[in-house]
């Protein structure tokens, strides 16, 4: 599993005060915590106004490279943005961008800057009419981004599709319907990674962590790649350590044994 | 997922204690807090010497009658003492027989008591070999066991197969093999429920919660139909309210809200 770390994103409250007084140590400690969770890309997401989201991402930029070796994942919407930000060389290693979609000219702005590099990228199931509600829809709109990438010489392997998880309580097929699409994404494109927001699925729900660890386990389950999650929660990574476990890829629980010993999961909060 | 509570049982060190000193406040407190959290039978195995084993397994079934209405499982390796309870009458209403297996006359001397009535039983995939490693031999055990409940006219939706769960930490395959068998003996009848106590294949592992809750989520996902497990444990509980709300089989997670209002799940322990 490639764990895409979520917690530096200025939608989350403390990230965005830390954002507008220029807490630089917040922001370094949400970094190391996620580095030291085992986080394989940390999430760099501004999320202020478009006035400001240019320098913010440069300053969120410079703080987490400072911290920590892993690998950012530099988060827009703005497609524009985040190719001025790999042109201008601010990143001091290959990441991944997050993200392209079918709505106007992402992917044709994106996908030329990293075909040949090591970069990876994350394509959004949407388009000019917003996320569909239908499955196969998203499958579709999927296949169009991937033919698009082998046309601009993109590796199929340096691409991620988010099919966009959907909540439970507003739409009871949501959990079904992303196991369909990380299936059918792989039956169109094998080396395509099929990645995921997991913890959409639990919006509005009590008790979110059991939604989340049991969307996480089935997804794994048909084939969830990576993930965008809280690397620093026990449960998330506690339920992938079992599943690797229970699955025979970690033989005997080698993995997981070692895991807990680091205290990935199962200590005391 | 129909529940097997399995915390009167004298292999548990506080239970065995209170059957040594006939604390009849601990067994209806366990049975009383099992009931609550919703077990659909109460396990009741004095596990003890064999001497005493019918005398303590009267004087549990008395309490517990008692104490609730949810019907017991019945549970001795001794078949002889299974019929003797039955056919004395000592439970007042029908419930569920806990084991036989292929080992000896078990079923002969339990199928022809519980043919035509609504008692069910649970059938162990072992033999005078004991318990094969190899899930294909559980499996032949299995059709053997089930091939005589027809024999004896039981009828099949009474008869529970437990595969023997064996323990991750000394055997890889444990839950691959778990999942063969469930699959493999709803292959040969549909109408069989396949149980499992689910504990054992954490057996000598830490934060055994994560891999215990985990084995649950795949064995549903492969269609395990009822469990002997720990019915007052909130990860237990909120892992199979939110597999059946994933699943569809409560669309949108109704059941589950209703679970986590009813504090089955989610609350501070």
């Amino acid at each position: 599993m490639i764990i895409i770390g979520e917690k530096i994103n200025g939608a989350i409250p403390s990230i965005k005060q830390a954002i507008a007084e220029r807490n630089e140590a917040l922001i370094i400690e949400r970094t190391l915590a996620q580095a030291a969770a085992g986080a394989n890309f940390l999430d760099c997401a501004p999320s202020t106004a478009t006035e400001i989201e240019y320098e913010t991402m440069v300053w969120l930029i410079g703080l987490m490279q400072g911290a920590t070796n892993v690998p950012l994942c530099i988060d827009s919407p703005n497609a524009k943005l985040l190719a001025r930000v790999i042109e201008e060389g601010h990143l001091n290693k290959p990441g991944m961008v997050n993200s392209v979609n079918e709505e106007g000219d992402k992917c044709e702005t994106i996908f030329p800057l990293i075909a040949g590099t090591p970069w990876e990228v994350v394509g959004l199931t949407c388009d000019q009419e917003g996320i569909p509600a239908d499955p196969a829809k998203k499958v579709e709109i999927a296949k169009r981004i991937i033919d698009k990438a082998v046309q601009y010489g993109v590796s199929l392997n340096q691409l991620h599709i988010d099919p966009c998880v959907m909540a439970l309580a507003t739409m009871p097929s949501a959990m079904e319907d992303f196991a369909y699409c990380i299936q059918q994404i792989h039956n169109y494109a094998p080396e395509v990674k099929v990645t995921g927001a997991i913890s959409n699925i639990s919006f509005e729900m009590p008790a979110r962590k059991y939604v989340n660890m049991n969307c996480m386990a089935y997804a794994i389950a048909v084939g969830l790649d990576s993930a965008i999650m809280d690397p620093c929660s026990q449960d998330m990574m506690g339920t992938i350590y079992a599943c690797e476990a229970l699955r025979m890829q970690d033989k005997g629980g080698r993995k997981y044994n070692r895991a807990y010993r680091k205290g990935l999961f199962g200590q005391k909060k």
